[in-house]
């Protein structure tokens, strides 16, 4: 897999940092991310930084050689943006993981890009805040991931996604160079909005090197709900019933039958869980359960954590369920809400005609749907089953939606990509990239 | 004034818009903005576009003769963005003022840039919603001109700023080519950010002929204190212990000594104005005032909604009060949170030192100041009072904040640009700016 030899020039401008190596099981285990998609060979080299200096001393060598340079956290992308070939270099940040500050009184944080989501959210806790973004990976992903692929989760739609939370970067450029974006404020418009560009840039445009997020205070209280229906169609309604009453639930989570089958649920059809926060929480559950009652089968509201943690538990046993049953292919596609019940129509399906089943899972408060197809254990992503994928996203895009909400680009998607951006927006990506990254070292090949 | 004659050529290539004109009051009217900054000439012609086939039509010419156009919303901008000289075009875009479409489903509305912030609030209320951003010009600001400087507003805090609440846009790239950016999905990944990069760009890297943008849920409550403290530090101290209680307002606004007395309040000191939202809103701002009262010479609630117009009203004559005094100079630094009472004894030290009166108002929730500068009517923006202002932004820059909070750039902060974010990042910002505008027409001399 790996057994071709590291160029000698790497080895020679590389070999003074402690955390290089060119071992072949090391550099085995890092060609791959979480998207299934593999390489066929291995990078070269994988060099786990313990410093910034460390990061410019890789670019400065690769800007020179031309060397492929892929960045990694830890690697629990979905859509191959951490994949690596043959003549490349993996930059690990996972060593980089010091949360260097929390500041209660700002409402802020200082980390390193390996830090782990969840020992921030931790972390921050200890002052009573948190941090918003809660992608499912949140307890093995790391910050410099969620930030290069501007993850998203469950507390979107009231408390927006990754970039929402970021307030200033620490970067290497890809010729060495280091420089800040950003700030410590909530506002500041002096110069182009750099640190949004590095948001979601899939490591193509720096590497990032520290981060300074927002934080936001736990919230005083939280309710929870939740209820079955007899079909997708009907818990959707009842999605959409409560944006039409301008409530605005922390959460609001989707499973389809597919999803319930999976899990075993005592009930088939769908299911709506919603949750609520702040000072007004339990009226806001009230006025939830109002506009949601009159259209389920059944309506559980939760009046103690532990009540909650069951009903939430339903929705997080969905996807472990899912792989259970073989091997899953996780997509990501976001539709405006009000095409919600169009979308879960239109993929049931493409379902049916492909004979893939295909199991989708939704945060309905920003209309992101995770269509996941389960192919038999073992069987390969083929050409078959791109093809069935691609008729998700095309969907998505018929629909006034996008490829992907909150996963990223990465390897996977890039063929599509045209379809949804036009010639002229690609393109315009395209300089932008040349701007920051002349050579084309940083992760080539991925995102755009 | 404005007495030279436009180029022929531009007579030739735009005459045959309806929109255009070389009338010298017109020419005349639209060379300032309400920076205070007279260019000293005007601009060569104004077109009144009524569509992006007109801006493209302008911007084709201009790219191809390399003539600046600044383009124009109201005219209210405080740092001089819309400032236009001899031989430019001024592109005005207040007939593009439709409002294309409000979605309630989807909670977001597609306007023209000319639409008048309030005028899309009181649409979305129609339907229960409202659009967040909220600067204290909204009743004569443009959509348009909110974007181009990333506008804030009282709200900001708890509902981010105007790029937090734009989903996508449609935009006429220099050369006059049209395109679309982002999406009318609150998620999305797919590509660069350009969206964000053109927020806050200040009208340098293209023209903003329409937008998607976000509406949300008008809250269900509200709930309104007002303090007053024997002097600022006291305020800022509470600011803080609402923040360090974890408590969330929606809005929160310092009044200084110098305010109080410019609007003849029957108490000097400094007053301090907070408001929470939400079903839980009244329960909110109870914990507010146990937070606020033991540090306030006087604390009042308002139990209605004449109550709170009441107490906001001493927050809204501040402005036309200290107006009256004089000629103003409104700036706009933001520093951390933390670093807000150090910011306001240096602004009052600087004060002393030059003699000019400065009244500090701030955005208490996000750090964000507005110290206006007092001069005797009729009195000119001279290099002293510049020397002022400058003192101001250092200060604010060595507190770990910014230059411009929400105001932008424009012309008369570029001095100081450089001071905050460093040659590597200004000069990447200049090889951005290249990528999407090579001939230096659109707005030159403005925003880098």
């Amino acid at each position: 897999m790996t057994g071709t030899l590291p160029a000698p020039s790497i080895q020679a401008a590389l070999s003074s940092l402690a955390g290089w190596t060119t071992q072949p099981a090391v550099r085995d285990a890092h060609r791959l991310d979480r998207s299934g998609y593999d390489p066929g060979t291995g990078p070269d080299a994988v060099v786990f930084a313990e410093s910034a200096a460390d990061v410019s001393a890789v670019l400065a060598h690769a800007h020179a050689t031309r060397t492929p340079v892929v960045v990694r956290g830890a690697g629990t992308g979905l859509s191959g943006g951490a994949v690596a070939g043959e003549g490349s270099i993996v930059l690990d940040l996972t060593r980089m993981d010091r949360i260097v500050e929390i500041s209660p009184e700002d409402e802020l944080a200082v980390v390193e890009p390996g830090v782990i989501t969840a020992h921030l959210d931790a972390a921050a806790a200890a002052h009573g805040l948190r941090y918003a973004p809660d992608p499912a990976s949140l307890a093995i992903s790391t910050i410099g991931g969620n930030i290069a692929t501007n993850a998203g989760g469950l507390r979107c739609a009231k408390y927006g996604v990754t970039r929402d939370s970021v307030l200033g970067l620490d970067v290497v450029l890809a010729d060495g160079r280091r420089l800040a974006t950003g700030r410590r404020t909530v506002k500041g418009v002096a110069g182009y909005d750099l640190t949004s560009l590095f948001v979601g840039s899939e490591g193509t445009l720096g590497v990032i090197v520290g981060a300074t997020v927002r934080l936001r205070p736990v919230p005083v209280r939280t309710a929870t709900l939740a209820a079955w229906f007899p079909d997708f169609e009907g818990a959707a309604a009842a999605a959409a019933a409560i944006t039409a009453a301008r409530l605005q639930p922390a959460v609001a989570e989707l499973l389809d039958a597919a999803c319930l089958e999976a899990i075993g649920a005592d009930r088939d059809g769908a299911f709506l869980l919603v949750q609520t926060d702040g000072f007004g929480a339990d009226a806001e559950i009230d006025a939830v359960r109002e506009v949601v009652a009159p259209l389920a089968g059944r309506v559980d509201l939760a009046t103690d954590p532990d009540e909650a943690e069951a009903l939430l538990a339903t929705r997080r046993a969905a996807l472990p369920a899912l792989e259970r049953l073989g091997r899953v292919l996780v997509e990501d596609v976001a539709v405006p809400r009000s095409r919600l019940p169009e979308a879960v129509r239109a993929i049931t399906a493409i379902s049916r005609r492909s004979g893939i089943r295909i199991a989708t899972m939704a945060h309905a408060g920003d209309g992101n749907l995770h269509p996941i197809l389960v192919l038999d254990p073992g069987h390969e992503i083929d050409e078959r089953v791109w093809a069935t994928a691609g008729e998700v996203f095309t969907t998505a895009l018929e629909l006034g939606g996008t490829l992907t909400g909150e996963h990223g680009v990465g390897l996977l998607k890039r063929r599509w990509l045209r379809d949804e951006l036009g010639d002229d927006v690609l393109d315009l990506q395209y300089a932008v990239k040349a701007v920051f990254d002349p050579h084309h070292v940083l992760n080539p090949g991925k995102a755009l």
